[in-house]
């Protein structure tokens, strides 16, 4: 691989292609790994911003290592040490003299305190000011911010309650089952429910001290469960002054609480309802100033036609590149444009959508053996390709997925005129479609693209584990199958 | 690559994922090679018809015989015995039961008497009927058309000159230099340049005689000489009633009259212009009953604001990905479904462009030694990814490149929301591109990225020769500075 030594800007710099012309930000720091940092680097590059790559002990030959300006390597492979430790990546970033600090999603993107302590050094956080992650950041007070901005919310408490007295009374009025949540929680961490009051009584107590322990935060509060919910989002740009939206996603599509392959738009909204949701995400962020892109969460009752915030994530996320496929906007550019203080280029009648897209997460895991993980060497790689069809990943041949870290290996976003033709194109992909050397998810979407509910977009959140459940030896069966075709 | 060995559709058929039902059309044969059969491969796949492979024996482990269903053999590595044998065509066509065969660009796909036989043969031709092939690729005949339907042509001869006397004439009126040109060349051939009146008594008989012995036609005719002419194309769709345009692609980097970067919209026309060139090229195809994707060429000459039809394209053309991007709209999918009895979908009002998009035409010759050819095995393979790029190839890791065929190995394209942003994307894109085994071109167009006039769009057709006579050394330069880069 000799070839991809050095994969950087510089062939761009020499001949001047920049379009943009940066006020702040010469170089950025990526704060992350894996594809999230090679797609930093690539929006960086493309609007004439030096990108630098912080490493692990892991990830000395990443593909964002190869393809940032210059790499500087913070720490072991262990997060806590690397990618999870602010001092490390503050320092990294002091001694490549950057501008700015991009935290990618997950690690510290979300960490008001670090937001703060790049602020204290004069640096620039790509993403919003550290007071507005820590509000939303606190799902009691995001709630409370929600329902000041007239955003519907999941009927609960107002806030953490105080005492078991309040929590019985509360739960009463919503109705059972409840959910007892984590004010400090996240990614379905710190959530238990209780059917009636003989289990709220007991589960109660519980809940605050595991939050205490997990989060430093006891504090907890009620909603109402929804059995059959979506989870929809929608994908907001602010520049501090103004918000437009980039309209929803869904993402219903989830195993323990984590997507697995989401789309725009979503196939269970009318118009109207995308309408109202997409309203009131806007009257939300504007409501907190919101600055660079973020996404507000709702569950979304489709017997009811109900929407209901439950949060807000204050970053980039994973699947942001459905949105980009259907509104032609590069979101992870404007992050960067923003943070360089340029006003909002976009007013809302200029984000139109067009057609459909699809994104499959595959991961490094065995589906047929209950998604355990399988790190490895990369021995064979082809891509699909062609019209509509878009590959983020951090792979090239040769390279050896690390243990430490999550398992996204690669995103496969597949887009066209609409939801039918995007179906079709994407199981054309996904037949072309080959890592070898590592077990991934690439079978599990095969399978999940025959499936009558999944093809008519009539699923919900717990969809997936039913499915899964359901249809273990089938996708035992389809693996050994394609491993027999290969 | 055991991997490689079949990438088909089954798993797509077996998930039913059609979004589409064919009429007509159960089984496609992909009469041609390389890029361009991947391309169609993947669009019959998507519409849930079997797509078969043809063959040479250089061609039996392509990857298009790998991703179709089915691939027939039909002869020996040269063409003549190959892919420009209408007899072992239409042999393979019956061995696997087509309905219809997909002409693809260059070979076939303008032989008005193989289109007649496909016909003849009960099989559904994709293209136009061949009569209107056979019309449209006269030159003679192309441009009386085009004068019916009142669109402006090069001032020249309303057809063959049968004298020296009467070329002498038309030459008085219009003015040298005048382009002599064969009535059934193409691709630049059989085209000469008389400056005065004695240069054209001493060429005018030599053309003819050329022509006849190139062609089996020694009809030759008269045009203007545009000195600093652009290239300027519209691609139109029709089904025999009615014809949409799709706008224009801008094709004046060429080099020996091949086209080596495309783009779309073209940088200089004005609405106004885009406007009656386009209408012009609907109203042209609508006079033939234009069925199937077509090109119109025209040469704009941008000194007088004025544009003239040169000839008609009666197939898909290698450039129309950047179409496809800046339209939403599937080209080649379009095609089959036309093609299968489906009337045409779009209304000019639905076909709406957005964005940018350029297409580097990545082929098997080496730059710094005179575009010689470079085939041999491709020993690594590393595509540029993430937003708005695409690739449309035949390569993979280890194939080898026969020497037998036009040396184009992959399309670069790559889209953005503006022009000055697909140049900055592109500049990223081909930092990141690697070829190795082969010699290729991707030097090249890092290098016409570099050029100024090239960024501001300022060329016509004489341009990269020109550039190419004064940038030798730099070029060379550039291609070792790469080379030790990497």
């Amino acid at each position: 691989m000799s070839a991809m030594s050095r994969v950087n800007s510089s062939d761009a710099d020499a001949v001047g292609t920049a379009f943009y012309q940066p006020r702040r930000i010469r170089t950025v720091l990526v704060a992350n790994r894996g594809e999230i940092a090679v797609r930093v680097i690539r929006a960086a590059h493309e609007l004439g911003m030096r990108a630098v790559a912080v490493v692990s002990d892991a990830d000395r030959e990443s593909l964002a290592a190869r393809m940032a300006d210059e790499a500087v390597h913070i720490g072991s492979s262990h997060a806590a040490k690397s990618y999870l430790n602010p001092s490390a990546i503050l320092a990294a970033a002091k001694q490549c003299g950057a501008d700015a600090i991009h935290p990618g999603y997950g690690f510290l993107s979300e960490n008001a305190a670090f937001a703060a302590q790049v602020e204290a050094a004069g640096l620039i956080f790509v993403g919003p000011s550290s007071n507005v992650i820590a509000t939303m950041g606190d799902k009691a007070k995001a709630r409370e911010t929600a329902q000041r901005a007239d955003v519907p919310t999941v009927p609960g408490s107002n806030g953490i309650v105080l005492s078991l007295d309040e929590a019985r009374r509360i739960a009463e009025r919503i109705g059972y089952p409840v959910m007892i949540k984590a004010a400090a929680g996240g990614g379905g961490r710190g959530i238990r429910v209780a059917h009636d009051a003989a289990q709220l009584d007991a589960e109660l107590p519980l809940a605050q001290r595991e939050a205490q322990a997990a989060f430093g935060n006891g504090g907890v509060y009620l909603e109402r469960f929804i059995a059959r919910a979506r989870h929809i989002e929608v994908q907001v740009l602010g520049d501090g002054h103004d918000v437009v939206h980039l309209f929803e996603r869904e993402c219903s599509l989830q195993r323990r609480r984590q997507k697995i392959m989401e789309e725009a738009p979503s196939p269970s909204l009318t118009p109207a309802l995308r309408s109202a949701l997409c309203a009131s995400a806007t009257r939300l962020a504007r409501q907190v100033g919101y600055r660079s892109a973020g996404t507000l969460e709702y569950l979304f009752d489709d017997a009811r036609g109900e929407f209901y915030f439950i949060e807000m994530n204050t970053r980039i996320q994973v699947e942001h590149p459905v949105t980009e496929a259907i509104t032609g906007v590069d979101l992870v550019r404007e992050t960067l444009r923003i943070a360089d203080g340029e006003p909002l280029r976009l007013s809302q009648s200029d984000i139109v959508m067009r057609g459909a897209a699809i994104e499959c997460r595959i991961n490094a895991e065995d589906p047929a053996h209950d998604f355990r993980p399988s790190p490895g060497r990369i021995e064979e790689l082809v891509w699909p390709a062609g019209p509509g069809v878009r590959i983020d990943s951090m792979l090239y041949p040769g390279y050896v997925v690390p243990p430490f870290y999550d398992s996204l290996l690669a995103k496969l976003i597949v887009f066209d005129e609409s939801r039918p033709a995007t179906l079709a194109r994407l199981a054309r992909a996904l037949a072309e479609l080959h890592i070898g050397g590592v077990k991934t998810t690439a079978q599990l979407h095969r399978a999940l693209l025959a499936d009558d509910d999944v093809r008519a977009g009539r699923y919900h959140t717990n969809y997936l584990e039913a499915w899964l459940a359901a249809s273990r030896e089938q996708l035992a069966a389809a693996a050994a199958h394609h491993e027999e075709a290969a």
